[in-house]
Parts: structure tokens; sequence; C-alpha cells
């Protein structure tokens, strides 16, 4: 078997990680009793580009136990745990190849290796797969029956391939079921960024401005808790509607370049480029830190920061002090890369069980019926979202009210009035 | 000029009352203004059936400044605002037809009186209007080119009518637009119900067990606000997925049946009926406080209250209590009618400034596109509702950011990866 | 028996009002009982200087269960519930003077008239009565063998006549037991002042700026109830440590001339005079909205602002505007008056519970043990103060931990370290 | 010079780390540079027995630039960061005896060797310095001029010993300054113990049953900070007046042993010992976190868990499995000992550095005062506390207002009334 990890002896550390994580993810452990016993993807081949965490760990186990054959790379070249890729290599005979900290050669060469594979199915997390797969490896694309995405930035480079007509299988964007999206990119991303920035600084945050670019449900996330950590939130936005949201949320809205002058601490995650670039570097306090929790490391602009630096020297893990020629520093979080991955250890095991789960039902179901869908992207099928949510109520032991006929009957109707 | 209200010589209190709601609508300020100039529904015949209030009052005026015939009828029967109703008789000569407190008989009489204008459009908040059109008015039918409907339940009830084949023209969403029920039925339900609540019954509401039926939007905002306000929230729910929005928002979620024994005040906030009924009520602890924030009083099974009762004496306005026989008292607001709207004064202009100039503009756009669209419910077009999240950003002097030509592009690109 | 009240037949109405903040006394009603029965008060002559409220009534009508003789007079000019005064009077023959709304003159008149009783204990909220009785009435300063007061003013000038040897007699500071300041300045005033300015304004405070100066335990309980309502708060200082708190909490800090340029709304409870002045006034934007809820109305300079205004109506009940020189207009709530009071209806009675039990029996310590005091302020006796809080845990229905005689007594020692 | 560190080749690590503290820490970056020009500690033998972090880095560089000899050793045996030991003894020469990890034996070694300095002043922080010098090494008494003690628990020691007239010399309670206790055991405990907990298990908080045995300061700081990242709170407590303060706050308060049975996370920060004992074990769900953060490791049973246990492993970094006879298993983290410290980092800069302030002012005002004090614990004086408060606000670029005279002859006048 082929593999490129960092160091096998690791894998004792991954197994009990993987275990721990699997404590917090019930429905996924459901899925995965039933498939162990089914098998009901049996043979097929699948190249997976995931964040090699042990939640992740968790749900190649369990499409393993489903009987399918799947090579893992990573979707990010900072957020292997190494001792999870270790732990899948060895005790679980999958294929991976991911390095914490390899670099973006290394990072497409295990791309392509995890393609080697030959897909039916393709699991992307951000789109680098398929991407590689529709423009140097065209040749596999007809093994291909579909693929899922994970991430928001994912499934809007997918949209613009199906809308430009590019893409050559069907997708389900993971990323847009309600169970996934709500939970995953607002309480997942929420706590586990300011997990990352905690780690790698250990500032307090009482009393802090800090500074959001974007306010969708990760923006939201974020801002929720830094608030509860007793940060002053500040929200930059451009849309109107979302901006007028975080007014009335209680956050103070501008413009970044009037943010650039007040922040202690900043986060992107707007799916966008260049979100902070040269004008508000130069706008920034002694002192500020910058980070990035949006799928790809082009929120910052870091090669702007690069050249109006004379120095640059690493602080502490994941933190770079850049000296400015005006004679001010900023600090820079994990290379502008998502800063809850590199720094933290990405999302809680209790949101990813949700997410996860989507994934698991939606590559049976692309199995299944992929072949009769068209080269487009489509969203989770409501049965399967659905599910997923009375399952992991049940897994919390929490029980809810049923309508009565009588109620059923109301809300249907239009007759009774005041 | 044909009305019935109150007491014309509130007109005075009133006018300084719509005026100071008016200080916080600017949008629609800005709409009015416009349509003083151009008058651009000269003419046109309105029935309107909304809560009879300063906000509302607002939205009149800015129709008629635009020429049209306006008669007006409340939508609940304890909604009126008493002055309102005589300022705009008496300075505006619009015929209004509400007075707080009448029967249910009479406010059906009112319904019929506003529709004997023979609108051309029908403004309704709840459809109960266009119920009674569709039921006893039919020759009327024949006049309308178009309506709108302000509030979720009055959706409800549209589309059933439209699925049933029985609705006989076009209606617009009101409700639906994000402009506002994002802001209207979160921020504005949220503050107002807990304001209906302290003025009713001036109870602390720190420490307390407060349970709301329903997270939706509306009992989201009261969630928010009880939460602001020191209680423990307890979240009730029929639907998984908003069960687990609100555990994960870190509410207790259980069924109605074990929050009844903990609770101190119950909300409901459903759009459905027979919500907290007998068994529910047998259930309460003695002093337990019951309030409605839906928009019928059907989602507190009343009758079964009054049949469990020995006694029954008003206690406080708006505070009524019920004796039971097991020697508890339990104590309804407002009759089970729209707490926000009965016991305080429904929900702040800033919301309301939304919501309504998404009225005006729909209005207009049915005046002008009606006659084009089929018999069925249509959302507000998007481009009316994105225009008025940025005039009102414009209005609270926030400034945003914008894209880049290059930020543009890349959103819609799908080549740069990592 | 004398007595100056609004309208007698209000009497039922406020007698309904006391039952139903009873309901929330419950440490008071457990007093109530053990007074009704041994009298421990028995023909005192009591002069009481309170807010007449409905929660002020159920004190009341304790100490008379008691056995004592009491005149109430009001500690405000527009703080007296009507209702309540009436129910007094005809229904348990208290002599009350006391009209919401009466003018300075009469305020002191009835302040006079309570004196009349030649009061052996006194009770006052703000040191009104103590001061008239120290500089007008001074023949009656020997009947007296002490007395209690309720809030952070009064304790302030007592103190500084305690300083000055100007008191005459032992006074114990209710203000300052624990089961007294941290929840009726907290959570009391929190709560009751932002009812009073949604009542008298009805605005939305999502999204504002809400400016308060004074960040004691009123300015915290105000600044926590309004994020509770979404507002963007605002904190004025003069403390370094209390702004540094506030700062921490998450909360802008600057001061007020910077804040007076931002602000949508402005709360003063500071305890001192002038803190919105001219200068402030002036740099306010069009539209701002100015209350107190410190115990005086001196902390907005009315007198300066009328200066400036070239026209003032009255808007709304309680909402006065003042049309500046400089085009812009403020509005003045409750006339510069507590707007807890005023606008609403004071503290709930569930704080009031804890602070009226420590007036009852301090009025009862003090009766038994005030020859024995020195002419100085003194603290609420511990064991007072440790009760009350163990009879609300209790009535609350809250159980809590107990020490084992292990961890007492590891308490105590020193030995055991790491 | 002798030393006991893990490795001198960590010293660069440690210098960059504590230069980032230093960022953090400008009021102590003041005392800093006015002890290097005035060097007022010249020659004084210091003992400190103090956390060995970063922060506490850049206090014993103050000391060492202000004149004093100081040897350092750990205040506990697992909140050792070796690389800041490596620097502080290559590049400042500074004597540690601190080892992450060590053993109880080797921690008191280490804190004899500490001793051999023969002190003329001690720094503690939880008194085993203290008591080691008062039980074993009394010849050295005679050489002490005074101490200052850091936290909660030492200043409970030491007014025991000093109750017991054990105490030899004046001790300052450097943790009862509002500028330390404050800020330091509220906002400090209250986001490190949750980044202790997030690092040792990433787990989602969202939604989860959050413990906390004691409501103190430091309780209150990690109560406000779980509710931030979405917990349900539940408060244990012995005081019926923190109890309703919690209660008032929005937490749901029980006994422990009610708690136990809905707990998923428990942390105790009480001060005093077995405060989690067999009993709650019993109770607990299988897959209970528990943790601590008060000062040593004895509010956690430990040894009753182990009898109760029938396997234990370590399953995470500072994550331990125990698995129950019962079939349950439960997570102890960092071994019972100080979380925050042990799996996080400890407090934050920005509030140590109020808190060292005082150490650094205090060690100052002991060398020059100390001999005229008696054997007792003192308060810091306020005169110092004063001062930081106002360096710290002005560090932080704040402004605050500043009373008129006419303002403070109010405050201290009686006469003004209403």
């Amino acid at each position: 078997m082929d593999y490129d990890i960092k160091d096998l002896k690791l894998a004792e550390k991954g197994k009990l990680k993987m275990e721990w994580a699997a404590r917090y993810m019930p429905v996924l452990g459901i899925i995965k009793e039933k498939f162990s016993k089914e098998k009901p993807l049996k043979g097929v081949r699948i190249s997976a580009c995931l964040h090699v965490t042990s939640e992740t760990g968790n749900l190649i186990k369990t499409l393993r136990k489903g009987g399918a054959e799947i090579a893992l790379t990573a979707s990010n070249p900072l957020s292997t745990q190494d001792e999870v890729a270790a732990a899948l290599v060895k005790n679980d005979s999958i294929p991976v190849f991911a390095i914490k900290g390899e670099d973006n050669k290394t990072y497409y060469k295990h791309i392509n290796q995890a393609l080697d594979q030959k897909p039916q199915i393709t699991m992307d997390d951000g789109a680098d797969l398929v991407s590689t797969l529709h423009s140097q490896r065209k040749s596999l694309l007809e093994h291909v029956i579909g693929g899922t995405e994970e991430t928001t930035t994912g499934v809007i480079r997918l949209k613009s391939m199906a809308r430009n007509k590019v893409l050559r299988y069907p997708i389900i964007a993971v990323n847009d079921a309600n169970t996934k999206h709500l939970f995953d990119n607002r309480y997942g991303t929420g706590q586990s960024t300011i997990d990352g920035i905690l780690r790698a600084t250990n500032i307090l945050l009482a009393g802090m401005n800090f500074v959001i670019a974007g306010y969708g449900w990760c923006g939201r996330g974020i801002a929720m808790r830094a608030e509860g950590e007793g940060a002053k939130v500040i929200i930059c936005e451009v849309d109107p509607l979302r901006a007028l949201e975080a007014v009335m949320d209680g956050f103070q809205v501008m413009t970044l370049k009037e943010a650039a002058k007040i922040g202690n601490v900043f986060v992107t995650t707007t799916g966008d480029k260049d979100v902070i670039s040269r004008d508000h570097f130069l706008r920034m306090k002694d002192g500020a830190v910058v980070a990035n929790s949006g799928h790809f490391n082009v929120e910052i602009d870091i090669r702007a920061l690069s050249k109006m630096s004379q120095k640059r020297r690493k602080i502490r893990d994941f933190v770079e002090e850049y000296s400015l020629r005006n004679g001010r520093k900023i600090y820079l979080l994990a290379e502008g890369r998502l800063i809850n991955l590199a720094a933290a250890e990405g999302h809680p095991a209790t949101v990813m069980d949700m997410s996860f789960a989507n994934q698991a039902l939606c590559v049976l179901h692309l199995y299944r019926k992929g072949k009769s869908l068209k080269k487009e992207v489509y969203p989770v099928p409501e049965k399967i979202d659905k599910e997923i949510a009375r399952l992991k109520l049940k897994a919390l032991g929490i029980k809810i009210d049923k309508l009565t006929p009588e109620q059923k009957k109301y809300l249907t109707g239009w007759k009774e009035g005041t």
C-alpha cells in the first residue's frame, strides 16, 4: 500500500484521539454500525481531500466499514494531524497522503496520489481535488459518478464551474445542508477560531477591539464567541442586509479602513481575496494581530505585508512578527491559513458528527443515484438532512413536542381567523 | 366621510405620537417625499387591515401622499391606538374603523366597512380581510388587482388558499422580505414582547424560568431578549432542526409538558392553535404567567383554562387571574392576544420602517404589474428588498465596504486554489 | 385621620396591585406573619419617606401588622402610584401624603405632615425627610431613636452629616446590605430603567449607542440590560478602577464629551450633579434621548438645557422635546427624575422583597437596640443580611450545598499544601 | 550559579515568549524602566515561589533590574513553562528551580533550594514556600522582613496562620488588591480555564451542561466565559448570597449531587477540598469531564475516583480516562491540577500586568516599611492599587471624566435634596 505521512509511530496516539472524537459523534456512529452490517459501498473507489483530523478519521473509517476503497489527502497544508494520518495507515490500511506543514508542491503531489485511486466518488473540501481532476487529470473523469463538497468556498467554485459548463459530474453541496452549515460553520468555526487565536497568542480578549471581516455563518459564529470572551466586536461587510443584521445584533459596523485604525485583532472569513491588504496594514496600530478563518490563505494579502516589512521573525508557534517600515509591528498568525485548523484542532467532533453523517449518506446516495443526475451542484436531499437532525437530538437525549392532528390541520387551513 | 373610532379629541396626541415614530422611520420618509412629488398611486383604492399604531399611521399617510384612497381597519381587536385612529381621521381624512377593545362582531363589521371602499389593492396582516373578501364579499373581488400580507400567519393561510386554488388575486408576502422578517419578527417582536409582559406584570425576569413555544424568528427574538433580562430560557419546538439550534444557542430544550412543571412565564409564538392546553395548565406551578405573541389568540386554549377554573378576576390591567380547582392560580395576559400590541405598543418604529417601506413599494409594484401576475403568493421583488437595506444603512449613517473588481472576479472564478 | 392623596376611589385597584406584588415578596410575607402574631412594634411611631409603590405598600402593611403607627410620604414627586396611596388610606388606615406629579412645595409640605407623627423611627429614601427634620423640625429630634436609609444617595448624605457631627441619631444604611444593593441596585434598577425608557419612548434599543454615566451597581445593572436588548453600551466614569472593569466587561469607555457626539440614549446614575450639562448637550446628535436613573433630578442640568432651547413641548407622556438654537432636538424623559419610577413602576417586587425585609427587621432592631447606638451611620447587622438571603433562596425553592466538617476545618487550617 | 531546569536550549524560545508577553504588560514596563534607573532593591534577597510563566518572567526581570537577588521556584508541579525557566537562567542569570511535571518531592526540594537564598522578602502563590519556611526552615525566619501572597488560597492559609499567632512576619495580600482579584481572578481565570479545557479536550461547549462549583470571582469569570461559548451553566455554592446572585445572573443553581446527574463538564474553584467526591462520581453520566481551577489539587477527590475505577488510561494529553465499576467512564483533566496553567498557559499577560505591578511595588513597600509592620496579613496600600488602575487605563489609551470642584463638593454635602 502506498502512503506518505509523517511518522507511523504516532499511530497509537492517533487511535486514541479518534476514539475520543468518536464519543462526540453518535450519529456517524449509528451510520457506521449500519454500514458494517450492510456493506453498501462494497468496492466503491473514493478519493477524499479533507482536513486530516480525528473527526475525518472517523468518517473515513465509517466509509471503509461500508466496503469502500478510500485514498485520503489533506485539503490544507497546515491542517493535518499527523497522529491521525498514522493511525489510519497503520490500523485501518487507508492510503493517506498528508503531512502537517507540507509545502504547496507536496500538497498537490499528494492530491495527485489520491487521484491515482481512479475514484468513482470524490470528496472535497475547497475543491482543490476537483479542480486538479478537471485540469490535469482529465483522463480519470470517465470513472467518476459524483462527488461531495464540504465547504462554502468549494461550493462557490463548483457553482462557477457548473455555470461555465466546465463541471463534468454531479456534486452534492454538503456544506449547504442545514445540519451542516447552521452548526459547523457557526458553532464549530466560532469556538475553534477563538481557540486557535488563543493557543497561538495567549492574549486576553476581554476589552479588545476584535474586527471580523464577513458576517456570514462563520463570521456570526466568531462574533458570538468573541463577544462571549468580553471583546468589543466590530463587523466589516459588503452586503447591506448582513451589515444591518450586525448592527441590530449589537455590533459596531464600519469599513475595514476605519476598523484598521482601532482593531487589536483581525479575522477574515469572507471567501474572497485580499480582504486585508496594504491600505489596511498601513493604518493598523502597533501590535495588531491578524488571522484568517476563511478556507484559502488568500484573504490576507501576505505578499503586500512582506513587501512593506523590513524584518520578519517567528516569535511564538504560529505567530510571525512583521516589522513595518513605519516602525509598527504586525503579527500574522498561522501564515494566513485557517487559524482553527492550523493552531488548534479544527471543529469539535460534536458538529463534525452532523457534517460527516451528511457526507457518508451523500456518498451512498451518489453511488446509488449519481448516474441519473446532471453535471450540476445539488443540495443534500432534504430527507437526509432532516433524519440527521432527528438522530442528533435523540443522541443528545432531548425530547421535543409533536403536532397533534388538529394542529397539523390548522396549519394547512385558512378559514379560522380572529 | 364614514368612520368609527373611539374619540376624535385624541387626535392631537395621536399626531404627536406619529411625529415621534416618524423620527425613527427614515426610509419610509424618503418614500413619502418621493410619493408626494410624483403621486404614483393617484386615485388607487386601498383597503388596509393593519394594527392601527403610530407606525401604521405613517405608512397610511405615505400612501395617501402618493394619491391613494385608503380605508383602514384594525387587524386585531386589542391592538388599536385610539389616538392614532383619531389623528388619521381628523388631520388626514382617512376613513378609519377601529376601536381598542372592540368585540369580535364589531371587528368584522369594521373589516366589512373597510371593504366597502371596493379596493383595487388590499393590505392585510393575518389575512382576515382577504378571507372575509373571499367568503362574504365575493362580488368585490372583480375590482382587486392584488394584495400584500404582513405576517407569517397570514402568509401560511394565503399559501393554503393558493394551494387549494381558492385565492382569486396575487398576493405579495411582505413578511418574507429579508428586510422585514429578519428584523421585525426578530428584534421587533423580541423587544416588544418582553415590553408587553413587563408593562402588564412588572415582574423581575432575572432568575425566572421563561418558556417559549416556537423557535422561529419571533421565538428567537424573544429568547434573545429574555436571556438579556437574566431569565433562564427554555425552548419548546416541534422541528428537530430548530430544536438543535436552540440547544447550541445555549437554551434548555424540552417538551412543553416538562416545561409546564418548572416555568414561571410562558409565551407562545408558533402560528398554531392549542399550543398550551389543559394538560399543560394542570402541570403548572401556582402563579404561572401565560402570554401569547403569535398572531391569533388561538395559541393558548383559553376555553380549557376557563373550564378548569372556579374563579376568574382581573388583578391588573391585562392580567387575569384564573383560580384552578387544584388550588393553583394561573395568570393570563391580554386575553391571549398579541401581548406586544395589547399591553405595549407593538414593534418599535425602527423596524416597522423597513416593513412598511416594503409595503409601500409593493403596493406600487402591484398597481403597476399586478395584472400580469398569477393568483399566487409572491415574494417581495429582490430589488425592492435590497434597496431598502441600502437606504436603511445610509439613514443610520453607517458605511460599509465595497468589493473591488478583482474581488468580484475571484468570487465568480474557480481556478485559484491553495 | 389626616391624609392627602389623589383619589380614594382608586383604592380597589391599589389593593389588587399590592396583592399581586405580595406574590413576589415571600420573605416579607414570612416577616409579616411573624409580626402579626407577635406585635413587636406595638405603638411605635414611624415616619416613612419612601416611593409610594405597591411594594412599599406591602412593607407598610407589614409594619402596621407589627403594631406600628406609620405616616407615609413620597420620596420623589413623580414616583407615587396613586392607587396604592388610596388603598393604604382606605383599607389599612395609614395616613399617606403623596400625589403623583406634586410640585416641590407640596412635596415638602407632605414630608412635614408625615413628621407631625412625631416619629420614634424614621425611614428615608434619599434623606429628604432626615434633612428636613434636622433643619426645620429640630424640636422633633428628641423623640427619635433611630432611622433607616434605603438608597446610595441618602447614605452619602447621611455619612457626610455624621462626618460633620450634624447627625443627631443613629441610621442603619439598609442600602449597604448585600441582600439589598447587590440585587435591588443591580437587577432592579437594571430592568426597570430600561422598562421606563421603553414605556416613555417605545424606541428599538438594538443597534443604538446607549451611554451610561456611572458604573456603580446601578450602572452595571443598566449596562447588562441595555446590552441584553442589543444596544452598544458606552460607559462614562470618573473612577479608573470602575472604568477598567467596564473595559474588560466588553463596553466602550470614553469621556462623556466624546460619548455625547455619538450617543442615541443617555442615562445618568452617578449620585452627583450636572453630569450631563451644557457642553454635552451642544455636542449631541439631533434626536438624542436623555434620562436619569439616579436618585435626584440634579444629574442632568435641565436649567442649562432650557436656556439653550428656543422651544419646548411635550411629545409623548414623559417625553419632552427641547429645540436647541443649533437646530437640533433633544428629548428629556420624565423631567430628569428617576425614569424607572416615573415612567414605569420602579423595582419589581422580587428584589424589593429583600430590600424591605431588611427595612422591617432593621426598624425592629433600632427599636430594640437604637438607644445603645451612636449618632452614626451603621451597616445592617450581618445576621439579618444572611438570614434574608437564606429565606429568599428557600422561598425560590432552591437548594444549595453545605460544607462538611472536614471542609470547614480545611478552610481554617494552613498546613495542607501541594 | 545553582539551578534546576528542564533544558537550557529552550532559552531562545522562552526569551521570545517573554518578549511577547511584555507587549501586554505596559504597567510593569513602566515600573521596570523606573527600577532600572533607580535600583531601589539593590542587593535585596528575594525567594519567589510563583507559576514560572512568561508573565512571571517579566516580573522577575523587573525586580532584577531594580537590583534584587532572586531565586525562583514553581508554585505548582505542572505550571512551569520550561522555556521561560531556561531563558531566565541563561539570559538573566536567575537561579530557577522548576521543571514542568516534577513530582511532589522534587517540588518541595526546589522550594528549599529557593529558600537557601536566605530571603529578606518572600513572594508566594498558595503559601507553600511560607509554610515550608515556618515549619522546616525556621532558622531562616530571622532574615525575613516581609512577604507577598498572590492568590486567594494562600491568603486564607496565611490569615489562619496569623489568627493562630503562627505567622512570623508581615504579609501583603496582593490577591486582595482591586486591580488584582477583580481582573486576574475574573477575566484571567475565566478565559484561561476555558482555554485549558478546550486545549485538553477539543469538545464543543455549546449546548453542554457546564457545572461550576464555587461562585467567587474565579467562578464568576468561568461562568461568564462558559456562557459565552454557548454552554448552559449550572452553579453549585455553599453561600446563600452568592447562590442568589448566580440565580439572578441567569444561571441554574442546585446542589452538586443534583448537578452531578446532568453535567457534561465540571470545574471546581472553591479553595476547599473534596468538593467533587465519591457520591458525585457515582451519579455522573458516562463521559463526564472533570477539571479543577482552584489553587490546589485537593478539590477533586482523586483517590476516591481511583478506588472506584477498575481501569485508567491516558487518552489525550491532560485527559485521563477512569473506567468505573458501574460501566461509566469519567475523564479527569490535568490530574486535577489548575487546568489553566497545566493545559494552557495561565492568565494572559494583560491581567498579570496589574497583578505583578502590585507585586513589584509591594516588594519595594515591604523593603522600605516592612520593619514597622506587625506579623499580620495586610492589604495592598490603596495608593498603589489606585495608581496601577490609572496607569493601566492610560496604557490602553482610554480617557475618562474628572469631577468638577462643584461635583466634588456636592458629593460631600448633604443639604441639597429634591
